[in-house]
């Protein structure tokens, strides 16, 4: 892959967003896809939104990661300024994140947005990938066995599990 | 008052929202308030709110009115482009209007959104005149006076209620 | 394109899904998706839910929209089947729907489901067609297109609403 | 009992839910009831889930316990594959639980899941006692009369926390 | 089997909530389980509940379904009476039925409900056959066969929905 | 009973409230409870309810009932003005009255309101019976008897409903 | 008063509930009001919580209080075995106490329970005493004063807060 | 501005409400806004704040922020007793704030309250500045200048955040 041109755009409102949006960062490096990690607030800088959302496909993104809370604008008003695919983070930050998850979830007929769980960075990188191995092109054709590997090795967490289980010892317990 | 100057601008998403609404453009012809009706989508329309908001102030618009349902990101998308002070109303149109009160009312430090209740039309527009009459200018003066006139005018409410519920005959009603 | 090829499947578990689902359906059409609809059960069916979603990749599916309602499993036992992006839409029957987005939107680490709003058939079919058209091959760029294209003609909703609240006369509304 | 045929099923989804579910195996163990643990994913792992739930009555097992948070679908997947009866017990992990419990009760009809109260592991195992006790084969009346003496054995906690509250002294409180 | 002898009990609260309960009758029915239905109220009768509880079980019953709405507290209350495992059905009647469903499921360590969805009279009655079909004596063995009749005929549901699909023509639809 | 002193205020904001609140009226007209019907809003006519508030203890008033809805105030505020107990009933006037229920419920300490279920008129008038029946003066003990009359009635209805349900005829309904 | 005879019961599940229901015993000692502390179970020991309301009032008792968490059937039960008003106070000790809330405030027509705010053990003390100054008799007019006087040393919480506040020092706070 | 003339009252029910409330005097105080810090219970001093809302608008206040907790009357009961703008602030204290932030939103047409996030005081006295400088009187002049300031500042918190995160590396990050 081509390490200059981003493929994916990671927006978050601030930097107390940052660790729970680390581990998004930290799969798609693990996966190569170039992605880019920029601050903006549909509130404060709504401009800077504007701009970022109108050129973002022309730069060659293909897929708009953005996360936010409390009354989460940031990735409704992003997807309503470019066709690209967005998916939305609800980060906790009040009422357990459920203003967050509805205030991105609950989005007006026209303009989609793919919502994750609350804090559900990983997912929103895993579907970023997905998303990118759609289709014949050879980006698509390079992500696709990236994603297919992947979840070939979530099964290990679940034998890793049944190993540690393993410890629970009971004279009832049947092995 | 300049009838071809409008003081509050009451926005909606749709003529959908008109039902509700209309409750405050009553009030506020009602109350002698110049003012202009428009529709405009945060997710639809974007870059058309960017413009209404930053031009609101200098065409003479003291308050902004904004209502919206579901993930309702207009009044905090018109909050962050203007310096005026902007009512949200939420409207009832999924999950009882919960998703809706909560994407107007949690907004993040720095944008507020004055939030009303849920389908609460009225109530934006007697704050609209609340905010109008602050301050010691002729416009102030002149609202002021009516909003006065208008809580007097409450009473008679109740009053009227209570002859209603005179009709209520029973032995052991004392009256 | 090549209509004997679906590349979006549509999913529900009953025919009392298909209203609601329906204006998926009609959108994938006007945009020249090919694409099928077909009913499973992750309950009463699970393991034709299993055939359907090991199978779907090599089929040439490229996206599955699978909608539910109540405890709604059905979008995250696919999206555990298969490498492709999956949209689940909650269906209302109960609670306001609410269980039903729980059910779709908290899926944990590993799977993601892209989640819309509650009834949200059209942004489902919005979201795949956005996904159809990440990419370079030529499936992509032909709806690349369509995507710019239905964006434009939201304005117009707009528009008319505009045009509609022309009709609300009052002798203090400034127009 | 043979302690080499498991009778009940004790299944979570990860090591992470084990601290709760430990009250289950234990009491499961004080009340010689025969049972395994395993660990599964109804999304990670999801074809052994399926080996699982359809082995599961012709190995013996009668009663199966499932435990799993979020969108919770791990009961209800089993329920789908096993005429067994099975008891849901949501994980609190996020929101307070309340996903996990809608995910695990509003089972659509034809499936049902047995849905405990949120960590309601101990309740879940008690259950589990109850069931295997119906009836009138031998290991029905053997577990039949656990059920009675651990249900007389409940009015030892209230009477110890009477003998407790007696040190709550006041010179108003009457004894 | 002996239609004098009741195997389930279907107790509920009012006349009111039958409309609800008759599926679970019907269903009883249709699968030969002997069963009545009584009114009962946790409130309003509550030494005759005490009676029905603590007699349930040397009267041959072997599984009770109770049903009740806003706080409902008439399974638990039987629960606590009688070591027959107890089914309960939050049924909806303020609030969407979730006053009903905390009130059934958050049973306290020590006294567990079997709760199904809100409404979900249908799955009680399932529930109920599923564990009657536990163990080896010869009313086991009867039910057994049903419980797997039963399930076999839930996909004959799907299979008729995929029909009744048929009819949504589209030129985009691939069948 | 004097019929000119009214032992129990029953106050409503509107007479929106009346269906509801009328049958509180009537239970305590049947039970000889000489009672008052005001209409008062703690937000429209506050000084009139402060009025009231600071006088119903020396007009001999002994309980205070008080219905509201949405950000249901005036139970509370008479409550802090009076030192009559006060019984507040919430009216579901907008989301399923839940708002109404926590605006009575949720009393900071030092001023409580004994708190009805939502729509909970009849509830309202027997605790205020129950309430006058308390003590050991002539009106209490002709209230005692009242109370326990009123509760020997209530296993009437269970017993027209176990009737009732007599038509719910089944092959295997054992009766 | 006769220190001997409990006028108010104060009634808890556990001893995990006293540390929030301490408040209400220390104050109805400050308030010289004999009373009893007991732990019940509605569902561990049923027949005694039988034993102990049908046989209250006939002890002399004239309030109850009982407090209860998750699914609190305690205040209900009691409240359906006894003539003498009863106070609910919902105990948090899961989903943030709304469990508790609604299972005791949610009660069906016919038994009322006066309920408090969540762990609202001060406020349920206050109303007992509020309910024990009804009427005329010796006891009543006791308590009568014993409630004015409480209420007047509100004022000083709030003057002490004043107090406080004075230290909030800015150049722009007029004082 | 005359330091002695206090254009803002910041009312709060007790001084646990003071370090939430302590970032809108800063706020006013760095603005160069007059105001007054008091306390005040809607419920424990309910007269004094019928003297302090009656007074107000003649004191020469122009805007007053009232924050409350739980059964938050406060905000609501001082807008019914002032011509003045009110705004609300929902505090946490019990259920993550909701029951604050609907007793203080839902209020029912006729009196407005200006609501804010839960918490959100900061958010309250940037609304009071905004709405200090409607109108075009000097004050108003002279604070809306500092609401423009205000605004612009905003920007360099997200200026720092891209800052903060460039030292997020990753080899696949672009920047």
């Amino acid at each position: 892959m081509n390490k200059k041109q981003a493929l994916v755009s990671l927006i978050m409102g601030s930097t107390s967003d940052y660790p729970i949006m680390e581990t998004a960062a930290k799969f798609l490096n693990e996966q190569e896809v170039p992605f880019e990690i920029l601050a903006f607030s549909a509130h404060r800088t709504p401009m800077e939104v504007v701009d970022f959302a109108q050129n973002a496909e022309s730069r060659g993104v293909r897929v708009i990661i953005a996360a936010a809370g409390m009354a989460a604008h940031l990735p409704g008003v992003i997807a309503a300024l470019t066709p690209l695919p967005v998916i939305g983070v609800p980060i906790k930050s009040s009422i357990e994140g459920i203003d967050a998850a509805f205030a991105i979830m609950q989005m007006p007929p026209g303009i989609p947005v793919a919502t994750m769980a609350i804090n559900g960075a990983l997912n929103a990188a895993i579907l970023a990938l997905q998303i990118l191995s759609t289709g014949s092109d050879e980006t698509a054709v390079f992500y696709k066995k990236k994603v297919k590997d992947y979840r070939n090795g979530l099964k290990e967490k679940i034998r890793k599990a049944n190993d540690d289980l393993k410890e629970a010892a009971f004279p009832y317990r049947v092995k």
